[in-house]
């Protein structure tokens, strides 16, 4: 370990602020430039530092572009998701649909992919194209994650399992290409390398039960997003399907008629189906649901053949993570 | 040169048809397998071919990959621009995301690029990197070709210049792809590798010269599209912006007025821009046009350095292709 987690924070965020998006046609790259300059807190590049960072690699200027590579990849997921859900904001700003339009969200996007593939070819040539074997991957990999997803809006029985397989796909692999990125380069062992996407697995699945359960309970002030959003948006997060897999027959009717319901007004209804989950203790099991996962993830990282001072940043950074409130 | 251009073709299609595409999640997978389960005549997978067997490489088996993997990409391309075109059809038959939904069709058309890219990591380790670096670059220049066509749409000054640029990238870049990739595998000199690209490039430009002259000339019934098809999607091809150039102040009036009628009968429409660009002697023009980039193009081939029997099936079929009527 030779940075601090602060230095590699600072890193990573000026690592994509340092390049340039803008080229000609401008009618292309304007959307990828917007995208791209939304900020942001570039935690998956900064996965990709720490990894490095962990098993001794001292040339962070090394892991630049798979660092550029993942942040690009990750905001074209984001650009195409925000299409597909015609989600009007990201990061309180217009999204890239909103503020150009359709057609430019999605070439924009498809040329984001296909920057982070070539962008990678900028390391070294006998890690480069493994690096891109590994983003291929998880791009199939995520879209599997977003393609579950929207099949779930249409079905009624999705189970708990399938929850959390979902999430692994959408979100938590790209924290395991990441970290398994950084520790490529630094050209650790295939078992530490296993171990680590483990870890990167298990704790993005914490980081997701989290999320559904701020969405609930999270401080408004600080969350930064409406409380209840999940909920006005139908959202089949753990709590719901949770609720629905312990609660007796009334309460399931109750909740089924809640998330059917398009005529309540909205608080009415966040404040109906909180009150129904505190009821079903929803929130203590997601609580230990997430700490199930984040001891996994905990487990995987200790069992990585380096001296435990050199994980102490990924340590505490997934832990500063674990403990937002916003 | 050890195969005959009808094996090579059998077995180009052959390459495609063997690929599996259903998987699960089905939501994700259905209609990546409608959409590269329509036919066509597969090219793109036949030029890896020619080029590895014009350089005497024997095992056709090792371009596989990067045959399906370029079939793929194209087929990706071709399904997104769909969407942004809005067109219902594709092969005569429903576009992807009119048989099923735009979301389906922008998610499975990501998952496409990304098995394109994740199928040349079936290749031997050497080459793996370097064909996905080869296809990464080709794909931005695509974006960038289609980009272009959609700004050209909006433009009053659109050049003969910069509509061959984006010619060449939005389609011609995708053949020198294939044959620089087939090439590549056949472990080509840098200096044959380019030759080839160039090759392909130009004889990319004329097969689009020569589908703007079909579009107004070809046989109906072998074409196998409408005519005057690019004339009803007021489309700026090449015989639009020539006779735009060569046009006195009379004939650029009735042409810009007959592209932004939007009362007149089709057919009417179409006969009318036909008699001007006859008028103009248009035809004439973009077919000496086609000539001089096939002439380009086949200077290029002469100078690769095998014996001229190994590139007579690639003259062949760059031959049959410039002179189809559909």
């Amino acid at each position: 370990m030779n940075h601090t987690l602060n230095d590699l924070q600072a890193l990573a965020i000026n690592m994509i602020k340092q390049e340039k998006w803008l080229k000609k046609p401008v009618f292309l790259y304007e959307p990828v430039n917007y995208a791209m300059s939304q900020g942001g807190k570039r935690i998956r590049p900064l996965f990709v530092l720490l990894a490095a960072d962990m098993f001794g690699f001292k040339s962070m200027e090394k892991c630049r572009s798979a660092a550029v590579a993942i942040e690009v990849l990750h905001n074209f997921t984001l650009l195409h998701d925000d299409i597909m859900d015609n989600s009007p904001f990201r990061r309180g700003k217009p999204s890239v649909h909103k503020q150009y339009n359709t057609n430019m969200a999605i070439l924009s996007g498809d040329t984001m992919f296909a920057i982070a593939i070539e962008k990678v070819f900028e390391s070294e040539e006998h890690i480069a194209g493994k690096l891109a074997k590994v983003l291929a991957k998880t791009a199939i990999e995520i879209c599997e994650g977003q393609a579950l997803d929207m099949e779930f809006e249409t079905r009624k029985d999705v189970t708990i399992e399938e929850y959390i397989e979902m999430v692994r796909l959408k979100t938590s692999v790209l924290i395991g290409a990441a970290l398994k990125m950084g520790a490529m380069i630094a050209t650790a062992n295939t078992k530490d390398i296993e171990l680590l996407v483990n870890f990167g697995e298990n704790i993005g699945i914490a980081f997701q039960i989290q999320d559904d359960i701020l969405d609930c309970w999270g401080n408004i002030e600080t969350f930064g997003k409406i409380k209840g959003k999940d909920i006005c948006d139908n959202k089949k997060t753990f709590l719901y399907l949770k609720a629905l897999e312990i609660a007796d027959n009334e309460n399931k009717g109750k909740l089924l008629q809640l998330f059917s319901d398009k005529e309540m007004e909205q608080t009415e209804k966040i404040n109906k189906v909180i009150a129904l989950y505190e009821n079903l203790n929803i929130r203590n099991i997601a609580e230990n649901m997430m700490k199930l996962y984040t001891e996994k993830a905990f487990i995987n990282l200790q069992n990585i053949s380096v001296i435990p001072s050199f994980k102490t940043n990924l340590f505490n950074f997934a832990n500063t993570l674990l403990t937002r409130k916003k």
